[in-house]
């Protein structure tokens, strides 16, 4: 399975007081390159497949910071999928600039069928979704 | 060490299309209520400190989402510092609706001296801060 | 009618590497002002009405910004009733600290059927919800 | 003076669970196509000129929503200087989807000198700041 690459830029109200990136804003870069990497595919975070509405909430989502990340600087992101489960898929993400890795980070989702209701229902990933994330 | 409680309300503009609250805005949440924690202490995560500015820039964010928040829930948040080193310092989160645990998260961040420049010093938490943090 | 009050706390990732509250984020606090005036007369921008979902999508919003906000500030935040109209609503925000307005803003919204699907339908604003909202 | 244009993708993290992109967004969107715009004349929002560090802080901004954003849409965005004054500048904004207009909106700044400090001292925009904005 090959890496896809992607690009970030840190907007100004991504920084806060410390100047730097703010912390939680990784956690957003991570799912807009997720998406970037989905859309590759054909794919979504929601979407309406094969007669029912799927999403991915996330389970778990954890970031490691090397170095900060600045105002204008463009980020190099590596998106890579680390595990398939049956109902689970875990991305990893490296974020690096000027060729050195400044943030890793991992985040899993579950499918679960979406019907608008209160609750959540984890579903297996569909066989044809699979197979795109795997392509 | 006790553990310290606050509240967070879960706000229209924190939930997403999936009508959850968005799992990044967890980080905020933790941030926030270790600000609170901080500030029962006469501390905060970036402040002036016998003549020098310090911050505490975080290296490592992680959070497990058991169940989904929604718009307006108030969330019971406990904060407890799970480990302090020399320079660093580890915060354990638990977010619980009505009694169930929905999430838990952690983060660590190393205290720096603040000096506006480019980089980011790491120094020894001093000891004065570190008394009142264990209070 | 009686001006609402309520207040917010500037939490450290709403400021941005400028050192103050992000212009942005004032919209947030005017939001959640107002859903904490709606809360105060059993209503909100998102809810069961009669037997039908309504919403309040913003269609026009306003903020004029005297003084920077900063880290840890807690404002005192006026939320009025400017204007209500057949399927609008104007809500007025002031935002003060220490007795001092820092910034002015407006937000108005229109009342909208919710059923799920990619169009909003703007209705009179039901009755007995009007009549709570100018109680 | 042309019109720039840029782009701005709806991210997931960017919508709410009304399903449309959260109106607090497009003050961000409008900065981030500001910078844009500011980045293809070699400026900033924040920089050092010619031997000062100045800033523009928003001192006004405003929006109006003619139709809802959704996730993944792309949004053309144009933006357009409407005012330069001594010290401060407006730029407007418009959004459009295929060709159709959704949003238009305004921001003013102030140029300012940025020392650290608590305090924002409003000063002329520097001639030669003002001839590449002019351009």
């Amino acid at each position: 399975m090959t890496v896809f690459r992607t690009t970030k830029r840190v907007e100004f109200g991504d920084t806060d007081m410390a100047g730097i990136a703010h912390f939680a804003n990784f956690f957003r870069y991570m799912e807009a390159a997720e998406c970037d990497f989905l859309r590759a595919r054909g794919l979504s975070v929601k979407l309406d497949w094969e007669g029912q509405t799927i999403g991915f909430p996330r389970v778990s989502a954890s970031c490691d910071y090397v170095s900060p990340a600045r105002f204008e600087d463009v980020l190099d992101v590596t998106v890579a999928i680390e595990r398939i489960g049956v109902k689970s898929v875990t991305f990893a993400f490296e974020f690096a600039r000027a060729g050195v890795v400044i943030a890793r980070g991992k985040v899993t989702s579950v499918c679960c069928r979406v019907d608008g209701g209160p609750r959540l229902e984890a579903i297996a990933i569909p066989a044809s979704y699979r197979a795109r994330l795997e392509a």
